[in-house]
């Protein structure tokens, strides 16, 4: 018997290198939420994160790629900030498409899995 | 450019119905504790669990599934425990199997996926 109606299959993808995760739907969240706030600062507290977890999972995805996906801007209007780079803004993207897509699997899946 | 190959695809599954998560790898993980155990204590304190946790956990197994996946048992030498019933067994096994082919697929679809 597959799930019944009102279950769903819920999961959590994340991807790990060497020293650890360095990409998932948190620091997804993260980067979207610098995007949106225009800051560290700004988007830890959006995300009751503190403002140290928050700049370690940047850093950790700066080092891992390579390449800076958040980048600090100074001056402007609001003394500085930080911004999403163009690669940034791939990797959050693809990252959703994957994980759209690998939800869409699971779906399929479970359709034809006897739980019971 | 697929994952580099020091890199992985980690992922966390579990299913929910209307009363939040009733199945998923802590729970298993906590069945198969009972059976090595024998009791819900025994597999509890193997995990850093409190009991009451546990409890609730076998609980709410118990309730979804609407057939009782671990029993109490008493009496004889040890004065009593808990016994994986064999529905709970071929939940284990069915979510195990599960949880692999999950990860087969996953690692299948990374393998095509460019996250850079």
């Amino acid at each position: 018997m597959p799930l019944k109606n009102n279950h769903s299959i819920m999961c959590r993808l994340w991807i790990k290198g060497e020293n650890g995760a360095f990409l998932g739907e948190g620091r997804v969240a993260l980067l979207e939420a610098i995007k949106k706030h225009g800051s560290i600062s700004g988007a830890s507290r959006s995300m009751s994160m503190s403002y140290r977890k928050a700049w370690e999972l940047v850093d950790s995805m700066n080092k891992e790629f390579g390449t800076p996906l958040v980048l600090a801007v100074s001056g402007g209007k609001n003394g500085g900030g930080a911004q999403v780079t163009p690669s940034g803004d791939k990797i959050i993207k693809n990252f959703l498409n994957f994980r759209n897509k690998c939800m869409d699997v699971l779906n399929r899946e479970i359709e034809n899995y006897d739980f019971t």
